[in-house]
């Protein structure tokens, strides 16, 4: 019988390389044979770890948007009050979660919509939640006179896209650090590029 | 016998409905037959304006892309020296496209991979050339100490995503004029959203 207690690590394993594989050949063109052989393990012994490429789809999906709405969350606590550090740590934190779950990013950003029904609902709710409280940040500087009176909309998708570039840019070995792209954009967003 | 001259307008109809039926649909659900019933016309006198599907999108594609080339030249030439209202230009007419030919800006960006290879190859040669006299325009700026010391690619990608970003928002009835974005959009690349 499949045990329904799964180590964390073999767990992680199985999605990291889930994760890499739908990068690489899409959720629609990925097998649970590949997978399998890609861990390493039969497919019998896999399928104790994780039911289904749906199940794994979900797992990537909900994890990475998780850990975007927990850094949210330290970024405001961490500096409360104090609107353009707040800000350069969420930027700061958006080019991190890329270079470190760079697959899992690009299965979010790109798969989600092959998630099931009821979850597909559920995950565009933690999106629509993640704009919302970032939209309420630039709310607060501009009330706080932290930031200047942008339209928030704009601001919003302009912050949210200068930050999306990175996953479809960002290759490991193009020689550009972590800290030195978010000071990069950091910058450009907050104060501009006219000298 | 087929004519081969065409008139402009005819031409233009079928393309303008194309464009709208490709964004819909995509280019692969998306049929002459189709497009020939939202243009009015019989399938066979359609075909005396242009010849095949692939036809349309290598029209759309490269008449859009064309538009880009163009305008940018322009504003090279017209803000001669001044690098801030050269940019701001450059901010402007994307945004100006976008909302004069959305539905060509969405086929461009979405469907430009299903081009023909040899003019795929004639594509991306003609994107690429864009992003470097951009990136050109950039370099110059800071040369000339209009603009900050930025990475260049940096730069180029935070504001190609952030204008990137208008098609997929943009849509006609949100209240928001073609000039009140462009000036939004300048402001936060051009001075930062910090007070």
């Amino acid at each position: 019988m499949p045990s329904t207690k799964t180590k964390p690590d073999r767990r992680s394993l199985i999605l990291g390389e889930a994760a890499r594989l739908f990068r690489e050949k899409g959720f629609g063109g990925s097998s649970m044979r590949e997978l399998a052989e890609r861990v390493g393990m039969e497919a019998a012994s896999m399928y104790n770890h994780i039911r289904s490429k749906d199940e794994i789809l979900d797992a990537i999906c909900f994890e990475a948007g998780e850990k975007y709405n927990r850094q949210l969350e330290e970024a405001r606590v961490q500096f409360a009050g104090d609107y353009p550090r707040m800000m350069e740590a969420i930027i700061a934190f958006h080019v991190a979660i890329i270079f470190e779950y760079r697959d899992a990013v690009s299965v979010l950003n790109n798969d989600w919509k092959y998630l099931k029904p009821e979850r597909l609902t559920e995950f565009k709710k933690m999106r629509k939640e993640y704009e919302k409280n970032l939209a309420g940040i630039i709310t607060e500087g501009i009330a706080a006179g932290a930031f200047k009176e942008v339209n928030i909309s704009v601001a919003l998708f302009t912050l949210l896209s200068s930050l999306r570039w990175v996953e479809l840019w960002y290759k490991p070995g193009r020689g550009v650090s972590k800290d030195s792209l978010a000071k990069d954009i950091s910058a450009i967003l907050m104060n501009g590029i006219k000298a």
